[in-house]
């Protein structure tokens, strides 16, 4: 009936790498999701615990582009001792024009690694000074690495430290940025003091109790925290959320069930109805950003099947234009 | 990392027929429904009414099973114009141990029309009365075909009947059903006289108003409804729940929001929190079937992400029996 276009991980990370073109692709999702137009259902979610395992399934349709992506994530937890990655998966492009499946990208999450550290890059350049020059990481896997490779797309770094509990993976996270990015990089032994003069600080790990204090921060700092995506999760105090001159999330609705606003609403530090603005709506200039220099500006990434579909879409352009992938009849 | 089995409509139509072991599969599906350890989300469905179309995403764990389906079940209501179906789609099988895609089926619907069939001969085998001869089918379509195709599996039939609204379509789907099934088949004039006599009745249409009334119920008949999967979607007039001696349900949760039962509390028939056993339960032993030969039963089908999981499961065996599909590093 249709074709479809299959390709694996290997020839996506060659092909959709993270660069400026997957930022501004992301970046034009959350334009898009200010828009009003973006129909974004609630995360299909299932816990199987039996097996220590999960699947979440993510999808959205953005006005203006050709294909919507059907994102299936699962994350095994038991995976690790079996010498594969917890969390794999894959995306399916199906066209907004006849919902035939265009494309089955094989990816085992790489795209999701993309279009997570392009959000990251977003939310700074919209909120961090224009002339931020340290950053900090805290965590020391996969997003902590890109996270810092994005970021030095957007801002010309001259330092990053890098926090993790595993001094030792702190060690090898900051080498690996460092030979990534060309920007010198450190492992600091304490948090607090990484994040003193530093100009942006990035979140990235799957804590279940805050890891960054309110009480550490100081005039002039960004905070993104990337790392909460489900009702178990919180890396930030909520006294942060408080204390920040501008807080921003990616998506009201994911924020209050699944980010930092859930937990810091669950304290009562911010009220049950709680609003800020979104990404989207900044970068839009329908909502202010950074309001000075002194500025603490906060935002909150959960993951929005906006940039998948938008990722997806970024993806299949580079396939059709490189001739990859295998093209299957169906 | 892991190796990817792709395999297209053509194959898993020659491989995973709809036969006795189809049946067996989506029977084993409703009694694992029945033993309450299968974990089932709610369908993630999103609409897209700026492109006539829609996406339903289900998915469910069935513990036994050492995988689990994620169906991809696009709709788009002008595609007839253009020559396409309007419903296709694919399913992904996921391994339970590690979460890793074992398969993508390619199917364009394909299992989902043999689970959706299968579920209508389970639920006949389970309800009609063992001597039923006579079937009426409403509708014309795919689903009119492949559940007279079934239920011949499990009754031992001497006539079928058709009735739909295009006497047309109605007289070439009869010698569709005849051709598959051996049976003597014709295509009836008018609904209420195809019922008269019948002994098994199913409805198979996306009627959004009732097509089956209660005053056209005789003793010893049974109804299975599988049309209503949506919450716009009913074919029976509430009445006819009301008449039944006994009414079952795929899914209680599923029935009350998309299915006949919701139609029935609508319109205040049946009590805002009306419960009857599920299918499973009936299969297992744990509620009671049929009441007696006098009895009119009624099952309401909607479809469920179990049956969903069993089938691709199913599929996968035949596949690799076979040496089917194309195998692919990811």
């Amino acid at each position: 009936m249709g074709k479809v276009t299959l390709v694996g991980e290997r020839e996506l990370r060659a092909l959709v790498p993270l660069d400026r073109a997957a930022i501004d692709a992301v970046r034009g999702a959350f334009l898009a999701l200010a828009s009003g137009r973006v129909i974004m259902p609630p995360i299909l979610s299932m816990a199987m615990p039996e097996v220590h395992g999960e699947v979440d399934v993510k999808t959205a349709f953005v006005p203006g582009l050709d294909g919507f992506a059907v994102k299936i994530s699962p994350g095994f937890f038991d995976n690790p001792k079996r010498g594969f990655p917890s969390v794999n998966g894959l995306m399916v492009l199906l066209s907004t024009q006849t919902g035939l499946v265009e494309a089955v990208f094989l990816d085992n999450g790489w795209l999701t690694d993309v279009r997570t550290a392009a959000a990251g890059a977003v939310a700074a350049d919209a909120l961090a000074r224009p002339d931020a020059r340290i950053a900090t990481v805290l965590g020391a896997g996969t997003q902590a690495r890109l996270q810092m490779q994005a970021l030095a797309l957007v801002r010309d770094l001259a330092e990053i430290r890098v926090w993790a509990r595993d001094a030792v993976k702190a060690a090898a996270c900051a080498a690996d940025i460092e030979a990534a990015t060309g920007v010198p990089t450190r492992a600091a032994a304490e948090p607090r003091r990484a994040l003193a003069g530093a100009d942006v600080v990035v979140t990235t790990t799957p804590a279940t109790a805050p890891i960054l204090f309110a009480g550490w921060l100081a005039p002039g700092q960004h905070v993104t925290a990337m790392g909460s995506d489900a009702d178990t999760k919180t890396e930030l105090e909520p006294a942060v959320l408080a204390r920040a001159d501008r807080l921003v999330v990616d998506s009201l609705a994911q924020s209050r069930r699944l980010g930092e606003l859930r937990a810091a609403i669950a304290a009562g530090v911010l009220p049950h109805d709680f609003a800020c603005p979104e990404l989207g709506v900044v970068l839009s200039g329908a909502a202010p950003g950074r309001p000075g220099s002194d500025a603490i500006t906060v935002c909150d990434l959960t993951g929005t099947g906006a940039q998948d579909t938008a990722i997806a879409t970024l993806a299949r352009a580079r396939v059709a234009d490189a001739g990859a992938g295998l093209t299957t009849d169906t």
